[in-house]
């Protein structure tokens, strides 16, 4: 799947990820009140809400992006249609050619893995029958219970050509309270991407391997510490736009290929009609705004690289 | 809802939780078979045989045992209809007065975890409604991402008076890896002990928290540090059983009170018409068996505790 992702990015030229994460005060007025005449104000109501709020954007925006990821807990608050809504935008951005990133953050241990690992990227054994549960591209990971808690999903991504990106760095403002502890001298965080770049050997691809990390935007300076740690792994890069992470501070997550990380925005694309910039799009026309956004982030990262 | 689970404790003397993790390998064939009968060898046919195997061993053990702890993995490898399976469990599980630990180690950032907990812990607003997506009484989470990962899961607690175990000290071989790691000569594993004690104390009940721990019996000299860095919180304890953890280990798992602990067994009370102690059972009567192994364990943790 690594592969599939880098091939997207070079026929778009679009080092960036549309973040799936619908809440329900993004959703146009006209879509929830549809959804609620059919379902009623229910939880399949909502998930019928933010699935075509999700459809109208993927539509709108497909064929200039190489990825999506859909952040599972979104869908997850509304329940069992919530997530049938996630499995449908799942299988809908598949259909579009788009690579599925599965926001899920999941981690346990030993079969207890193995089972999230099917989930979201394998299949499971039902009987004579071999299902695909949720059937995403890659998932997200967290180490902190370590590499029994990492293994079984390196299984399945050895044998399914899956991916993982394994939280080394999040984006938040405390994520120091734990990760930028000093063991040994080296921050927690480093001593993490030393672990990917391990468990990244076990699962390589042509030149970049299937594992990679999370490390957010807002952290620059770690991040170009990890990108030389961590020098086969593709960085998934969430905190650009909203949480403020700027294009110039990227470039060194990136590699001299100009492959090597991929940035993430979501409400800054799926909710873009709501900032000034986009305003005159209108409600109606979010997902046209939404296109307008990708446009713009796209250009604005492109832009750094070449500059860099 | 830590006051439930003291009162449920205190009413069966029963300091154990049963792990509600079934695998496809542990329902007995007559099940599986009428299952696969109704819906064929679909995820749908698989979620109906965990259910019934589940229902069974609820039925059987619910007047013994305080509180059950379904592992969302063991239902989300099933896809949509494992997760239905899981929302059954639970519900069936409350009416039947246990207390219900979501075994589902969420954890994110910000607007994410927020979702998670209204998921899992709390309630989402839709339109003029207020809906309960999954309603389990507590649930385990992951500290990997800091305070602000964990505080949308405590705006819930203080709210809905529910419950968080946050992982402290895993019972997996690996946990060490980053766990056990020094930072200012004491064991990450310790750090985040003591937040949870922090975090602990913005949400008392009586005289213990709504936050508690999860700390691995298989390392039992750390679960007797961890119990006095953290003195108002529950310890979830893992690993009693098929992964080593003795009984005579756990006492300091424990307050004076009696108290301040609960320990987990899965596989060993579900499955416990596999073992070769439980075998005159039959696969027929697995309910039984587990019925049975519930008062060994309840005996084997209790005899260790009037004997500390």
């Amino acid at each position: 799947m690594i592969q599939k992702l880098i091939e997207n990015m070079k026929k778009t030229n679009a080092p960036i990820v549309v973040g799936l994460d619908p809440m329900m005060g993004f959703v146009p007025e006209p879509i929830v009140k549809e959804a609620f005449a059919e379902y009623g104000e229910t939880l399949e109501g909502a998930a019928e809400a933010i699935w075509q709020f999700n459809k109208a954007i993927v539509d709108e925006t497909c064929d200039l992006i190489p990825a999506v990821k859909p952040q599972i807990a979104m869908y997850e608050q509304f329940g069992i249609p919530g997530l049938q809504a996630f499995k449908k935008t799942v299988d809908y951005c598949k259909e579009k050619g788009l690579v599925v990133i599965g926001d899920v953050k999941r981690g346990d241990i030993g079969s207890t893995s193995a089972a999230y690992a099917a989930a979201h990227l394998g299949n499971v054994q039902v009987g004579s029958q071999v299902l695909t549960p949720f059937g995403e591209d890659f998932a997200t990971v967290n180490p902190y219970l370590g590499t029994d808690g990492i293994k079984p999903f390196l299984e399945v991504c050895q044998k399914e050509k899956k991916g993982l990106f394994i939280l080394v760095k999040t984006s938040n403002p405390s994520s120091g309270e734990f990760q930028d502890r000093l063991v040994d001298g080296k921050p927690l965080y480093e001593l993490v991407g030393e672990k990917v770049a391990e468990w990244a050997e076990s699962c390589m691809g042509e030149d970049y391997s299937y594992v990679g990390a999370v490390v957010g935007a807002t952290y620059p300076e770690m991040g170009k510490v990890l990108r030389k740690v961590m020098p086969k792994s593709f960085i998934l890069v969430p905190g650009y736009g909203a949480q403020g992470g700027k294009a110039a501070d990227l470039v060194h997550y990136f590699n001299e290929d100009g492959l090597g990380a991929i940035v993430n925005s979501s409400r800054g694309i799926i909710a873009a009609y709501k900032q000034e910039k986009y305003a005159k799009f209108g409600a109606e026309h979010f997902a046209q705004a939404s296109r307008q956004a990708v446009i713009d982030m796209i250009e604005d990262i492109n832009h750094a690289l070449q500059n860099r």
